[in-house]
């Protein structure tokens, strides 16, 4: 399972639209309110989620339906950009599926802290549509949740990958290079720029490989190879401590938590993990076909 | 060519966290700046973008680098929301190139409209990096472009994908089902939730086609197939005005604006067409491997 994915509850968006239906759901004696410590999950002794009776709570956010059981998140004013380190250890812990759960529900939470005001005319907004979204008091402007999508690749050459270091890594971890897509480009003109910038890497033949939610706060990761016809490195110091080339058997040793692994690979939970298990399980230089060029 | 794509500008990125460096840029009398009607391109007799001395133009966004040329784009404020079907008759006479530097353009112009305030404090913000974000003058926080994220997708069955026409199409216009990626999901787990919400249809091996930017004001589409087991649909009518099965040959004759075609095709600088081409092009069920389950 790829990390974040597989929350398995019909979002059942439709509701979102009809105020009395979810008055209802909240009304319901089965409704459950995901538990947090600010926006962290807190799990029960079995590694699982921790849920509560609804009741009281005013603000909140439909997650959907999971067998028939209404699910929301609370809405709690919580400190913006900051991450406690400890996050990353309980993730550890938790199946992809819960994880799932929980990084929508923080997504979600730390959109609507950052936007009690409207950007169009500064007024106050005020959540509608179940948490979906914001309707601003002043000039009346819909805002809805903010997702943010981000290229992460492998540059390939000559049986081996690049990875890079990014400036406050943890020591020896190497991860695949990311970069948000900007107005105005494709996921493969992310990618080529992106390696273009960071690494002076030239590429192409671009492949998609798979796609994974981040909620920290909010991006959509997608993740790609792509071919590079040399392996000379031009370092962009801004943004990176260091860049190599790693074979197989490295990548192996790194996912596998070899003591004597040559780097540290991303956790499990982290689509640059899946990225570098899925180059090394294809084991050939092409995982699928180019985008066509029509 | 994808629509949108492929405007070959170096972007500089580099370049916008210096100020001096971009004010040499500005001063730079061969620096130029895009021609816009409101938003729209303005085109030359040959169909190209028009452009004119950057000059004395103070709040413009350095959109990068073409064989040197500094260029940059206006920031005019915009009225929201309102696209004219003209420029959509101007797109189908532009190059994709061309289209892509406008697009870009065009995104970032409505972005900044739509972000003269500060959501997090309601303060007014001001332009910085080059264009490329906003500063709140009241807390200090960043806020940068924003890109969002629509699935795009066909479903296949039986040598048959599934077309719809959303409520206010043209006459006899079908497209691929379509819709925004949100927090905690995938890309694939957006095209089995789309699809099952809108025709009620469940799918599997979703497999990514291409991409694509779109501006209107700023989406990401991501083009997929994937395999529906079963053919029967089951219409939201609050999305759909209808849906239907088509085979190659009526794609085909879509595609190829027959007069007698079961029904009209997106324009080709629609990923639609793209999407559709490709289902076409591949003459087999699947175009691509499914992204590993690592
Ligand atoms: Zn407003
Ligand atoms: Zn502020």
């Amino acid at each position: 399972m790829i990390g974040f994915t597989g929350a398995g509850i019909d979002r059942a968006d439709n509701l979102r639209h009809d105020p009395e239906r979810i008055a209802a759901l909240a009304a319901d004696p089965a409704a459950l309110i995901l538990r947090l410590a600010g926006v962290d999950p807190v799990l029960d002794p079995s590694g699982r989620l921790e849920w509560e009776p609804l009741g009281g709570h005013d603000q909140h956010i439909f997650l959907g339906l999971s067998d028939g059981t209404p699910l929301f998140a609370p809405m709690p004013r919580i400190e913006l950009g900051r991450t406690a380190w400890s996050v990353f250890a309980i993730l550890d812990a938790m199946a992809a599926d819960e994880a799932a759960l929980w990084g929508g529900a923080r997504s979600l939470i730390e959109w609507h802290n950052r936007h009690g005001y409207c950007g169009i005319c500064g007024s106050a907004t005020a959540p509608f549509r179940a948490g979906w979204g914001r309707r601003c008091e002043g000039c009346g402007a819909e805002h809805f949740p903010r997702v943010d999508p981000v290229v992460i690749m492998l540059a390939e050459h000559d049986g081996r990958v690049l990875v890079g270091r990014g400036l406050h890594y943890p020591p020896r971890r190497y991860s695949a290079l990311a970069g948000f897509v900007e107005p105005g480009e494709s996921i493969e003109e992310a990618v080529a720029r992106e390696l273009a910038e960071e690494a002076g890497i030239a590429v192409a033949n671009v492949r998609y490989v798979a796609s994974q939610p981040w909620p920290f706060p909010g991006s959509l990761m997608i993740a790609c190879i792509a071919d590079s016809p040399s392996d000379a490195i031009t370092l962009d110091a801004t943004e990176l401590a260091d860049a190599m080339w790693v074979d197989r058997a490295e990548v192996r040793a790194a996912l596998d938590r070899t003591p004597d692994a040559r780097f540290q690979a991303p956790p499990p939970y982290a689509i640059a993990h899946t990225l570098l298990r899925a180059w090394l399980d294809s084991g050939q230089p092409q995982l699928a076909p180019a985008a066509p060029a029509a």
